[in-house]
């Protein structure tokens, strides 16, 4: 079952840039910084009621978020939908016709794991499925 | 104050068809059908969780989603941010040096005041800011 939005994931070029506008924007929202190296982004997300606001810059141009920002432009990248059981909601999407770009969840930001669901298959938006973890010891993870 | 997210606006070229994928997707989420005549949509929003994904078709050539539609595609068109003060906020964030939209409030669907921010103002992000209006008798608004 999906319980709800997670985070709205925005594409940026400069992220300390960008940040300063999203910080006039959610005057006082706090703030969550992030590397996640697997995407090869640096991130910064905004705590804006129960949803984070989770602007993202790439680190190298091998990342996705490069690509995107090269094709797009700055602007809305994909929403989080936050599941309890990631690999079952994929299974039934699946079986539903969908097509899926992750067949099992990945590791992702904020320690959850994440799958992607074509954007193809669901109205040009592109959909990630969240499942938050038990936080660990020895995250890379800092709060400011 | 922005309070959170409200509702994320996607651009559809065939509402039931689009209605027919959310829902398979959000299973069980309670729909909300709604008709805006200022814009010349018709909305179906589905409750995922705190926030509406709110699937908007145009009714007329003229309406802006008309438009969106014909340059973008389909796929998501604004982010929605609550507030108890719609008109405040959209001179403070004026005062800041952010470019509006509409610089006072209009009447928009569920029964809120909604105004828009300038996508070249927020990274390209088309974001709504939106205060609930207390309910009124005779509203055109129907559940399913």
């Amino acid at each position: 079952m999906i319980k709800g939005v997670n985070h709205i994931g925005i594409a940026v070029r400069d992220l300390e840039t960008s940040l300063k506008l999203f910080r006039t924007i959610f005057a006082d929202a706090p703030i969550h910084r992030e590397h996640v190296e697997e995407q090869k982004v640096d991130i910064a997300s905004l705590q804006v009621g129960s949803v984070l606001v989770e602007l993202t810059a790439p680190t190298d141009e091998s990342s996705p978020i490069a690509g995107f920002l090269a094709k797009r432009g700055e602007g809305i990248h994909h929403i989080a939908f936050e599941t309890d059981e990631v690999n079952t909601e994929l299974k039934r999407l699946s079986d539903a016709g969908l097509r899926l770009i992750n067949e099992q969840a990945v590791p992702g930001a904020h320690e959850m794991l994440i799958a992607f669901l074509h954007p193809k298959s669901t109205n040009g938006v592109l959909m990630e499925l969240c499942q938050p973890k038990k936080a660990e010891a020895g995250t890379s993870a800092d709060k400011e």
